[in-house]
């Protein structure tokens, strides 16, 4: 078991990057939830390389079939499964790399696992290309959640040190939405255009960078989550970390809180309207893993894409022996911005499920 | 379900702060495995807060009892059950808090949830006091790896910003056992008289500070993890999140990479002596979620204790309208080194569990 | 992972027979939930042999200790730990079986599984002592049910062949009630008075019986439970099969179902003041794994206690050699009569878990 | 959550019966497993109608198409996606049931869970069809325990009555290969012919009947399985009673077993060649919930086929007022003999996930 997550809401993801097809299972969605195809298309177009000289020539049209548990275009209580075939392969791009691993990719770790056995044809199971059919599991929460009040988006946070500025206090759904819309998914455009040049300088290098997105959920209910290892961050961490080439989360003022004293990283709380909010939101939402009402804030750090065309060092497996590696292909020179949209599809599955844990089914 | 983790092993920690007793529930430990009860009280020791400036004073001599699977000091193969029974509380310190949120504690979302319920005396089941339970679990798990050459390690990397050097690339079971010797838990032991006149400066001011700390696994086999959400990170993350304080985790370089090019993150592999290691570990020996056989390298950022002497803003609510208050109590200045073995004990926990179920594929 | 059952409420048994403590930790009760230990002790003392010529000799108080989640007699939302010490114990009358498994016994498998270490003293942790701790859950999760309308009853279906009659079309709390007040738990006492000859009879031979016991919910709403693998039936069969001596488990017409016509076992709707309901009961209130409404009925078939006073033949496994054993120690000539609470703990258990998943904590 | 078990090995079934296609995701297999493909479709017919007047006319031609998880016939350790598309499908003769529940079925329940949501066109994600998926799951299952020496065979045990004679104390895989070849599969051809008169005796008075179905598995080691709930016969009662139409469950001697004397259900241990077996098997391999190395055997109840031509009473919901029901469409007199290799895949998968996790607890 490994491609799993969720308790009430399981969503299971299978698939290799050039094998037939990658989807998802969704197995307790609430039944009767319309599904809008061509909102949850447009979600899925955000993820998609699509022609810019920021990511991967690889086209994919990333259309999902469904195959069960939507009918009429509403979820009937069954399982659903969503299916993507793949279409623009080149494995023979990948030739090479079964006995060269890739630095900074799994196919070291695959060979040790799996040996010979694991199809590792554009990265296989491990592919970022998985991320499209989580987007499809993210974007049909989204549509779940929107529809009660609670709104999810991101945006990036940082390009390779260059920093957009952060979602405000209160972010509300038409910043989130005003960000999806944009080809380059940023607050500060004068940032998003820095970072642009940063991407395009890396890639006249033949190198990548890397980058962080910070997430934020708006209408949730206080009161979501449960103490220690059943918290809101746990649950979150625990699927964010399934985004290939995420290797930090941290919620409000996460690291930097840890440079503040208690009285500047307390957040006052105040009575409003016969509510309880707090002034500031170093918490990001949650105390003692259990959300406050406030907004929810997370950042996820993307590392670069390990795929460059650089010459690298590694080793000849079957020799055991040192060699050089020049990565054929096509590749993102950066990836942040296209894993945006995975981070709030990440997010937005994790809270669904939270969620329909409260009151299983019709929250 | 909220204060259990683990799918061979299962960790259940039960208990409030100011109840009968605080207590942890093994379920899987193998058979025939030798607890030595010296060395894990000594464990246990190095979170007590015990007479230093530098913690809290409430005294609790922290002893485990074992109800359960342990005979004649030997695991034999039935769930295990360690009590610690609470002694040294003084419940009417917190009366005032029931009405008046502490900010930065969970008694808002614990009323939340539960109104008037909860027992939320000296943080309740949220209280830090329930580290000491994980630490009983962590104490056996790294017992039961260091006899298999797994070692777990960790020291204060930083304080109120104060930083200590990194674990060098390669960190010894020499260097984890003499860090865990020392009364404050670092490397560079000016750094920690820095750090200790931060925390000293707090508390004169009647504050608090935070920090980070770093954790190291050796001795780790290459193919722990699965893809996707199954992974080392997620697992270690969703456990790490469950220590009271903790806002953030980051795995090899983290957030950093996020700054870094592909070109200088990318760990270049080397053959040496027939085996594959990298010559850098940006990747915190985990690449695909997967482990590849060098160190495992973890950060966990640690709020600043929320427990401030100074006065705050918070509401009464059962008037909810806006007061002050001043808390009264014991409470530590800083919180991060008696944490330092309890992320110890929360990856030991884990990786142990990883490592039982670490067979299956091959029977 | 072995001894904990539940997704939204997890039990989790521990302890050995002639350990120090047997216990059970209840994560996920709902909070504010009056517990009367007075009941509790009632429901409890149905399990306990309790000086009867058809039961053990062995004494236990079998009063249950609450080291957490339970303060003033409520429940708080924390983990409830509560823990029944061993009293009456007298290991070495079990000396001689740690190398001669007894027939029908655990012994074996536990000394395949775990060698020498295994504390088989008194069956250990497979002991029908570890009722008890599941009776502490059952009991406190039949009166959180019973606060809701549900009610969970069972009665001795036979004993030896001999057969009570079974429970009506629609059962009664007050039934229940009527049933769990006799000292031998039958619905017809003529029928009683045969079994307990039967008991005897067999005690006198030194010999033992089995039987079966019927158990009914009523009250459980319609719609409870999953397609497939979430159903009732499901959930209720994996946690009955964990009673030891459980050895078939059927709901509603069962085993005869199979030799019934559709014709007859298929049960008619009909309507009544607004709601459906049907004419028999032969799906026992269970159709696709999901609940009618009508009573939910099953039965479990014990078998005759294997602990015999009658020589057998074993093997001597430390020389790998036939041999005879005549067991030693105070048995039971049945225990069928004793599982009855038994099965109604396992039964409300699980139906609280459901239930509170349908509507988390507060249904 | 419903559709899924298993703890190393996810298995999760989706699909409804008129929807566009049935499925099943594998997640955990071990990878470098091949796949005989035509020996996976021999097994699968066994689960098909077939022509035969025993069963219903629809037509299927069941045949896999995998998205993902196996290249060039073997397993590549990524999550396995297989799919059947449904074709005969003929809805129409479904839509007066909307309205009117059949007796015996899930419309009710289904209708109460779901409202008008679900889609119970042909038994919705309730159907039997389901079965098949599940059996494409079971029978790449049996392949890999085969290859290991493992071997799981049933029969029918009886079929309205008339009994086949039980499996001997020790079959054999030979035995399993004999009976699965048969166009009816019982142990005693006569039998059979009695069998199959009942059935068409039945359709002939538009009625229906059930049956039981023995499976055996030869091969299991001895020591796997957990105490209490963790055990063989829980983990496999949970999978069992998710076929539908399973009403009960039981191992070894079951239900007779509560008859016998403990002298009679004991089953002697017995030294031989080094190693041990029982002379007799009253307790179906399974003492304490984990397997003693003897042939494992279970039983299952399946009910007589609800869908039957004869009128039925029902109730109009949308009246909710009595109402008659005659059921039109294809069905089934029986489906105990179809439900055989269902049976064989419900315990082979359950038993390969038991394997997995097997080694735990000595890595």
């Amino acid at each position: 078991m490994s491609s799993e997550f969720g308790r009430i809401l399981r969503v299971s993801v299978f698939g290799q990057s050039h094998g037939r097809a990658v989807g998802v299972l969704l197995d307790g969605l609430p039944a009767g939830e319309a599904v809008d195809l061509e909102e949850l298309q447009s979600f899925l177009n955000r993820r998609r390389p699509g022609g810019s000289p920021l990511s991967t020539a690889r086209q994919e049209a990333d259309a999902p079939v469904f195959l069960s548990g939507l009918e009429g275009g509403v979820t009937c209580g069954a399982p659903l499964c969503a299916v993507i075939e793949n279409g623009d392969q080149r494995s023979k791009d990948y030739s090479e790399l079964s006995d060269k691993p890739r630095p900074g990719h799994a196919d070291y770790v695959a060979w040790v696992k799996w040996g010979g056995q694991a199809d590792m044809r554009g990265g296989g199971h491990f592919s970022g290309r998985l991320t499209a059919p989580l987007c499809v599991a993210g974007g049909i929460a989204k549509q779940i959640l929107a529809r009660r009040g609670v709104f999810v988006g991101a945006h990036l946070a940082a390009v390779a040190g260059v920093p957009d500025r952060p979602f405000p206090l209160y972010p509300t759904a038409e910043l989130f939405a005003a960000v999806a819309a944009k080809p380059f998914p940023v607050l500060d455009d004068g940032a998003g255009e820095a970072m642009r040049a940063a991407i395009l300088a890396a890639k006249e290098a033949l190198d990548s960078v890397g980058g962080v997105i910070e997430c934020a959920a708006i209408g949730v209910p206080p009161g979501l989550g449960e103490p220690m290892f059943g918290g809101v961050e746990n649950r979150l961490a625990a699927v964010l970390f399934g985004i290939p080439a995420v290797k930090g989360v941290e919620f409000g003022a996460g690291f930097r809180a840890a440079e503040l004293r208690g009285s500047e990283n307390n957040d006052p709380f105040a009575a409003e309207s016969g509510t309880v909010r707090t002034e500031t939101n170093h918490a990001g939402g949650i105390l003692g893993g259990i959300t406050t009402g406030m907004p929810l804030v997370l950042r996820a750090a993307i590392k670069p894409t390990p795929s460059i065309g650089r010459t690298q060092q590694t080793v000849r497996l079957s020799a055991m022996e040192n060699a050089e590696l020049a990565i054929r292909g096509r590749h993102d020179p950066c990836i942040a911005h296209r894993a945006v949209p995975v981070v709030e599809a990440a997010t937005a599955a994790v809270l669904l499920d939270m969620l329909l844990e409260g009151n299983h089914g019709t929250f």
